[in-house]
């Protein structure tokens, strides 16, 4: 048995997110199907861990276990001319069978884009996420600084994945960044591991909290409440990106 | 009557051009047709100059006249808030009668973007022109040099509109810069005005050159030769953005 490692980007507006699933076309299934046809042998394709439909990726981590070995060149030349021009392999690379790209995986980085102004700029559209209310930056750093440690973020997961009794929902996010260029910001997240759709949930708040909605104070309480029902609404998807995965 | 002037910025991609014409969505028309509902009065929109199918503009410039006086703040959202997000108003202001989009205008300032290397990112994909094969830079910025000044660029223009006798083919190229970052090459163009397709016509050339199907002989020969039939092709027009006109 032979473990491949491949990284991927993509542009997610076109697609039902990265997982597998009967609704609508994903970038797992696609990616899955290219290995196919490309070396003739079932496999399957692990991601480093699901992005939500719309979210973008500019470095994904996957891999994929065969029986037999194959040209690592032929097999990026091959996978990107089957893939359509949004999904890109960047690399594909032979690896130890112990490698996992969700398991192995000991650390994540997403960036978050708004655009604060009265417009967004065409190409951007798909990128950011239009904020045209007036944002104080300094409360939205202030806030920001609020999450990094490490927390029990049950407040700010998804509660279909994480609402049964046991599982874990402490993670630590060791940066969360605001790099301001004129009416752009991206806010930076880094840590251990995210639950879902925690990034997004925590820029919903941040936002609230920036735009004078919620308070400062707001954040620990809402930490501590560990209850999803109390936090303000997720982001949209077309603002974020999967830009690092860490092992 | 008073006179309005629109800094307008556009995605390309979904249009066909610029330039009102029977068989296709221009982005003239639909800035036309929006100013009309919102204002209940015919205009013209006259832009700077237009843009092939396919072609973006950062900052696009444009002028209509009108019988009556509007808020300009009313104007900036309206238009905004009717026109897709694929093309953006960037500012409405007031201006003497005496201006007039294309013909005050006294220079221009196109960029003109390259992914080298084996893959384009996919958020850039309808953004630069994927060029795999091998660049020589250097030959590339010597290459660039050589239009650099004033010349009749006959060779270089589409002669569908050039070719008639008497037409003025003589322009001045201020600057052709060279900017690398990483496999993103951007070639900058600030000219006193462009003739059609000029600028990708230029752009095939330099890559013809970049990659040794041609010689930087050619160019000055090519240039003397007035004949658009011995350059080679232009280059696509998803690379090209039409970024200032200077008046």
């Amino acid at each position: 048995m032979i473990t491949y490692k491949l990284h991927i980007a993509y542009d997610g507006t076109n697609y039902h997110g990265w997982q597998i699933q009967p609704n609508g076309i994903s970038i797992q299934e696609l990616i899955q199907e290219a290995v196919h046809t490309l070396i003739q042998e079932k496999v399957h394709v692990i991601g480093s861990g699901r992005t939500d439909q719309g979210v973008h990726a500019l470095d994904q981590v996957a891999h994929f276990r065969c029986m037999e070995a194959h040209d690592t060149t032929r097999l990026f030349k091959g996978l990107n001319g089957i893939l359509p021009k949004d999904i890109r392999i960047l690399s594909v690379t032979e690896c130890p069978n112990s490698f996992h790209a969700q398991q192995s995986a000991t650390g994540k980085e997403y960036h978050y884009k708004l655009a604060l102004g009265p417009i967004v700029m065409p190409h951007e559209r798909l990128y950011r996420w239009h904020v045209p209310y007036k944002i104080d930056l300094l409360l939205l750093k202030e806030a920001a600084s609020q999450f990094v440690g490490t927390h029990d973020f049950r407040s700010f997961a998804n509660s279909a994945h994480t609402g049964a009794a046991g599982k874990n929902s402490v993670r630590t996010i060791t940066h969360l960044d605001v790099v301001v260029e004129g009416e752009g910001v991206t806010l930076i997240f880094k840590g251990n591991g995210f639950l879902y759709k925690m990034v997004r949930n925590i820029v919903g708040m941040l936002i609230n909290v920036a735009s004078g909605k919620r308070s400062i104070a707001d954040i620990a309480a809402l930490l501590a409440a560990k209850d999803r029902r109390m936090a303000p609404m997720a982001s949209p998807p077309h603002g974020l990106f999967l830009v690092k995965v860490s092992y």
